[in-house]
């Protein structure tokens, strides 16, 4: 069993647009490193794209949107890979059927390399040699850095999937145990504290410079009631009480939906744990390890997670309660697990934390909330294949916010607005809860 | 082909409860009357249920809800029904699996009315000879009609659609045609009118006087920027240029998972539009009918509406916004086309009603708004098994408002929150544009 | 619920041709006479056709194959009734889904009845008023009656499934007891005898006088090794002492696709068998009925009777020693329970019956055998759309023979060749076993 | 793209069971010797297996039906792998469902040729090392050989599937066109000759010497009419002239459930052909070829094989008629294009070939015939596990007849008794003509 110990180095933020290029670049082929062949290829469930895919699809999104445009007489490196790696553009043809991407072994990793290779000495080419490009060209190249981090962030969970799937429980990294004994005394194990944050006008959307998403704007007022919100993650310890005290049996926690599709699919834990030995343990990226009580729990779907509140006697937040409590409470990624950390799993908030402070809003599980991801008042779809990237979404998904241990940090940020629809489990989503408090 | 003259005349509000659950109950029966034993035992799509499950199910609410509570050695009609008539109450136990309803001939429709007329002796018996009863048998009371009059409507819309799967097209009721020529020349044609609500805090949800769902409350304030709608709903007429352009054709005016829907299903215009010798027809209550230009599109999906909103340029309304609009224009039920009109189709604004008014907002067509059926700020599920009547449904629906041609008149008002899936066709659905206005 | 005391007395042969198509269509209505017009309309099962559908579609064979052809200027009853009752006969144009069925509830039961009146107005005509028709027109008056008995034999089970499906257990005929006390101690109960055929050259298919399918030929000849075969059907007891060691747990004894159907479906039992209060019980025509253990067991898969055969270390007859066995025995449909005898459930094998004789091959239960349902040799497959009759079914079935409790009496004969699909289970099956001789 | 120009040579028979075991164990690892990793992982239908599951799935077999019984204190590879290489003896346990092999990328290609070393290691010595050895032992080495051997007919048609789903169309072996010009003018071009065979009491099953499987057994006398069969399979070009006069067209050719599934699949052609600038080609192990108009047609289901032969005015052989003709002609594997002879493609009949032999009987294509899957008279399940091996399949599919190119030499011979549903295409399959003569 391949087990490898050396996780690719994060990538920080770079000079130049040529040094930030190569650095994403990089840190995609970085984390499928330790991955071997076989690995990259397959695609155990509909959600989960073979790594191989992730790897073409990112270099046919710089083909086809910057290199056909920017660079004349380009050379495709290939005719066929238009139609093998679009993910969803109609605005750009046919492709391969979703569900198909993992039958087809043929192009190799070896040959999606060579295609990365192809398109990077273009594209590197085209930024050093170029002095002036238009300035959709750089919003282009933004959006290509953000779409490729999208997919790092896929590429983390998607492998964890794969690997699970194998009854040898195979280790993506080093497989050190990520609760150490010492650890685990020194983090803090009392009940979470309840912070409240005032009703009023507030402000939500992206007001900061540099780059978001469309998804983000406009930035507008929206009107909230008082609530308060925990200063912390619900953790596994608190999320097995609610197991053990029957929380996946009663059906008036849960959402209908849910509870047929809970019932269906013989759920009773979250995802990626299993007894061994008469104990919890959780498959992670490094290979299967006894449950942390103290971590948040993670790999649950809405379902649970507001089932977990009903329970609870709570409820979520709104996104625009998340967001407006996070910059109430000045919330910053110096805590967060998230990627470039080298950890992959979310972490518990350490023992000599400050409990009067808001832990865990960024860079440790993407946060459920119960709001539909539908746009923002003014929001337009843009023209062209790219009106494709976010707008046509915007239905039946619901909001997630506050980024995971497995988001570059660059797209961790108050305003960012992630979205799954209320079944999935496969990301690393957790529970915060909320409560209204009266006027 | 049973082609059936009178319509039952329509259940007005009674002086008394014995009134009032004699007047609904007797309109669930008055809404059979023109079918065949055969129309009452199909299901031929899992959201339609069979008639006779309608009549039977609401029986089971009076007996599971109030009989067995409230009369000392109630004797049940039968040991089985609770089981064959529990729609989806997981506090009652099992039930028949929903995509069987149609596969049961027994009951007998004849056993059901003799299920009825059971329980009906032993309400009216309990209504009658008792003087007091506790405030809980009255609350229960006023939900069982209400329970009753939304199968009402129910009942109509399925009704319509089990007679459409035969190629005989047969009238439910008597085959006069919808659109006289003389009425088509003498109603409004011109565009519809923009009308401007002014942005601010507004209050939402129920604050009047008598019944309303638990989903109406609590009211609250939003806060909301300043918007335009049209005096309408957008009008056959309207919809068919959309078609004629290539509406179902661009993938770009539609939601991802609603142009998949469209392409699988091979939509190419509203539910139960066909081609007749060249014209537009439209499967009605009546029969098949020539399209009436000037009525309201109906039968259409949300990503239908949607999409026409884009293909406008404009958008739907958000619930919030509706139900200020509708306060601010001082909807009233008076032009309405619903239920107890005996028309069952929704009719064209008149040529001498008033251009400055906004019509049509209430009893012509469930208008789709782009708002998530979620709860509002502060809901409680009920205790029990009511707790299951709305709560467990508030999430991947979206809310309709304003009450169709088929919703019985108490189901309309200002407050009323409906919600179906996105892909939902059958009921009378219908669309009112809006666009936002710069503050 | 309605229980009717009479069945219909029995079609015997008719002297003349109007007499038997009289006779025949009658008797068609009269299966349906105890059915309530809600019982003629559901498809619980895509294997059942509703009886509504039967009446109307045996009704267009004749419309279609003989008054179209033979009646100049035959009025067709509706000009879409083609389209609405073609079963399966692609000669004849598109049709009805054979799933979609049952979501039909127009035509009303009324309006195929009349329908029947239409057509059998027209085709009595067409025998009284006419001295000679063509030899081809008798040969189709012929395939008419047969077919039109083939659909009261699946009448008959077909409808026995629908009533099945309801919890109530409705009786089809008068709820007398199938099992009299006195009756189960007189009927023979001790082991079955085993009778030898000798081996050699034999001659299998039909070589009689009167009407065959053309399956039944060409007659030739099969060379057969000596066996032995049990003188009666395997009892529901000796079926039940299988289940009562486990032979629906043992895949041992299964074909490998039977038993992945039989886990999937949770298979423990025949069809039909349920437990109450202990003991097992049968749905029958006459309402549930406690098991009589001496009766034939019934309703069973081709790979329930092999898997039973292998525990009792014998083996199912092929056809052609069937048919060798049944001509060797003399075989007589007088003992025989079929449709004419008004029991529709087969019978226990009498007390006082001769213990060297082979019983119950005629008229009892469908034999499966363990041959495929292919062409005999110099099959041909007529021309135009009788082509599409028997040919195209010939591969992915087994044949069954005997005929059952449910079979019309002229279609019991010793080269009747049924087939099945080896998991069906609704019609009358049974077992014999059989064993190989050394020579 | 990966184009390996050494394809492995042939494994003749050998001296010794220890150069047999190495020689059929080194062929399994040749025929994967040109694949990629990625390759081996994949699985884009359900019944192609990954490669890698081949190799290790016979190596499981080994090891639990030979080193677990005969090697004491025999250590396991890894305890995990009898329940992912289990194919489906219920006797041994659980295992992972058929449709997600193509799920798991672990164990690693190189886990798997680590596993298979240790089997190797293990049998080995058991051979060198020990000198009596019970007979048992022998038969199940026998038998482990042969299972070796069918896995690799499997592995060159799986391969094939593999390679075909990309649109690279990616050549497994060196891409030389099958197809010389000269060739093609020198190969036999003229109409096939009838060959006649005598009809009477003929013995099939196997009667030589060396090993069968038990469902060739038991040999039986079958009695057959005199009948005539064509020289050679029905070639490419006259495969075209079916399909160019509307063969898949008109369903009066086709069996019901084939015509139906034609339909539904869109079926126009064999699998694998597609037209390209015009003109037809085929997918083969050499990538992408045109058509050889005098190459047996191949990859067609029964289905397709049997219209074919209705469309002619032919009919398929029965396998009695096929063996019978077979052992009458002398066939032998001289001629035959079997995996040895490192084509895996089906040639056509030499020019010089002499006319009046029956040609392409062995080694060539999979002939379809029109016999069920059944046991031999006498057959008997063996007891455990191996009892699994054969007996269970024996319904619902049909005997095909010769071996193909893909076929190893010792799996062909003249009793030899392959099985597919009438679906499947995937395996080299061909279509021989017969018909009846009068006697």
């Amino acid at each position: 069993m391949s087990e490898i110990q050396a996780f690719p180095s994060a990538v920080r933020v770079a000079q130049s647009w040529l040094a930030r290029y190569r650095a994403v670049r990089a840190q995609s082929q970085a984390l499928c490193a330790p991955l071997l062949p076989e690995d990259t290829v397959v695609q155990p469930m509909l959600d989960v794209s073979p790594p191989k895919w992730h790897l073409a699809h990112t270099t046919w999104f710089w083909e086809t949107f910057l290199l056909k445009e920017y660079v004349p007489g380009y050379q495709l490196f290939h005719p066929e890979y238009a139609f093998l790696f679009n993910s969803y553009y109609n605005s750009l043809g046919s492709r391969v059927n979703r569900a198909d991407r993992g039958t087809l072994s043929r192009p190799a990793l070896a040959d999606v390399l060579a295609y990365r290779a192809h398109v990077d000495a273009a594209l590197e080419a085209l930024l050093t040699e170029t002095d002036e490009l238009p300035t959709t060209f750089y919003e282009l190249l933004e959006l290509g850095l953000q779409h490729e981090q999208q997919h790092q962030e896929l590429l983390a969970t998607d492998i964890k999937y794969i690997l699970s799937t194998s009854p040898l429980a195979p280790a993506y990294l080093a497989a050190e145990s990520l609760l150490e004994g010492e650890e685990v005394e020194a983090v803090a194990s009392g009940a979470a504290a309840w912070l409240a944050v005032p009703g009023g006008i507030h402000r939500i959307g992206f007001r900061e410079t540099g780059f978001c998403f469309d998804n983000e704007l406009a930035a507008h007022e929206v009107l909230l009631a008082p609530f308060e919100l925990q200063n912390r993650l619900v953790t596994n310890a608190e999320y097995l009480a609610f197991m053990e005290t029957g929380g996946y049996r009663d059906f008036r926690y849960w959402m209908g939906e849910g509870w047929d599709l809970a019932q269906a699919q013989g759920w009773e834990a979250p995802l990626y744990w299993m007894q061994k030995e008469g104990c919890w343990h959780r498959f992670t990226h490094h290979g299967l390890q006894a449950l942390n009580p103290l971590a948040p729990v993670t790999h649950i779907s809405f379902y649970e997670a507001d089932a977990y509140a009903n329970w609870a006697g709570a409820r979520l937040l709104t996104e625009a309660e998340w967001e407006t409590a996070a910059r109430h409470f000045g919330a910053s990624t110096a805590e967060g697990t998230w990627l470039e950390s080298n950890v992959l799993d979310p972490q518990p908030v350490p023992a000599d934390a400050d409990p009067t402070a808001c832990h865990q809003l960024l860079g440790d599980c993407w946060e459920w909330t119960y709001s539909a991801y539908h746009a923002y008042p003014g929001y337009q779809r843009a023209a062209g294949a790219l009106g494709e990237y976010n707008g046509k979404f915007m239905v039946n998904q619901l909001v997630l916010r506050g980024g995971s241990c497995a988001t570059p940090e660059s797209h961790i940020r108050l305003s960012y607005r992630n979205f799954f629809h209320a079944d999935k489990r496969w990301q690393f989503t957790g529970i915060r809860l909320a409560r209204s408090l009266s006027e």
